[in-house]
């Protein structure tokens, strides 16, 4: 067994989700590892990681708007140094959680049909994410 | 160390939590592992995977009650293809995660006392799921 | 590639978030391990583990009154059996989660620069909690 460690960038433009399969799967490729584990991990606080159906783009708009209805922007939060989106986004942050591991075998992301790999930002604004993605395997 | 990949299926009779622990440590034992990590990963977007105390039957009913009040069946969703349960089960299956890492040791999962393992159906009606089942150790 | 397993364990004072931080950094020291992924696994289903920002005490702060509002303490639940802590300390650690997977490289966790690990106590009163900890590389 041998592991490869890379740190990938990503820009967003505000609140939302982006679809990075095909990212994952290019670099997973490169690494040439046929049956593993891989780890994806996001350096930050405010932006998240989720696997969830990638078929339908209303899909991700319904779980954006859920997020925002159980966290909403305003002044009502004790933490407001960057301003009403700040703290919602750190709640939403928790809610999504900011790791994926997931199962390799013949060279790809073992993911059911309807699943894809979705970097998520929670603050408003643009913002250039980094997500570090870990390989183990033969 | 060495590696071991499965699939595993199990069917579900509707929303509910189905605990899955005994099925996952016999597999294990099969593996015949004794030091490691154990990944299981879920291939679906409205079914999830969970740690949670398996002792009192009355606790998944009461998380499954809360998951309920937090995504309520209903027509207000922008994506309802498959009906009023659809999206709500994209929602609960974000709260709940699809994945889990647990070590290993003594050949066994390291739960606590209270832990279990369970398959956490979102949809209303009975679906057969695939768990993909990995164990990477010594 | 090796491993190396451990247990911790954390004396907590009542519901909050307790960083453990430089715990984990100095376990992961004496492992000697450069490159590799870490698992932190909390055996519990009223504690959990998350990665969140450090530097402000509001945050955590804020975080806690969330997960309060979000399931509020009560008698509102079937499982009531440890008193009206008891069933939101079981939901909240569904939304926290009780694991985290976290690369490493440089013998160091590769958090990014706001981010600390916490050790998340739900329940109102001080409680013992166990950590297991597990890394795997070079």
């Amino acid at each position: 067994m041998h592991q490869t460690l890379a740190i990938l960038t990503f820009d967003t433009e505000g609140a939302g989700f982006y679809e990075i399969t095909e990212d994952i799967t290019r670099w997973l490729r490169e690494t040439q590892v046929q049956v593993g584990i891989l780890t994806l991990f996001c350096q930050h606080t405010s932006a998240g990681l989720m696997i969830t159906e990638n078929a339908s783009p209303a899909v991700p708009r319904d779980l954006v708007r859920w997020l925002s209805a159980a966290a909403p922007d305003g002044d009502g939060y004790e933490h407001s140094a960057e301003g009403p989106d700040d703290m919602p986004a750190h709640i939403k942050t928790m809610v999504t959680g900011n790791s994926l591991t997931v199962p390799v075998a013949d060279g790809r992301i073992m993911l059911g049909t309807w699943q894809g790999v979705f970097l998520v930002e929670h603050r408003a604004r643009a913002h250039k994410r980094t997500i570090v993605a870990h390989v183990c395997g033969d």
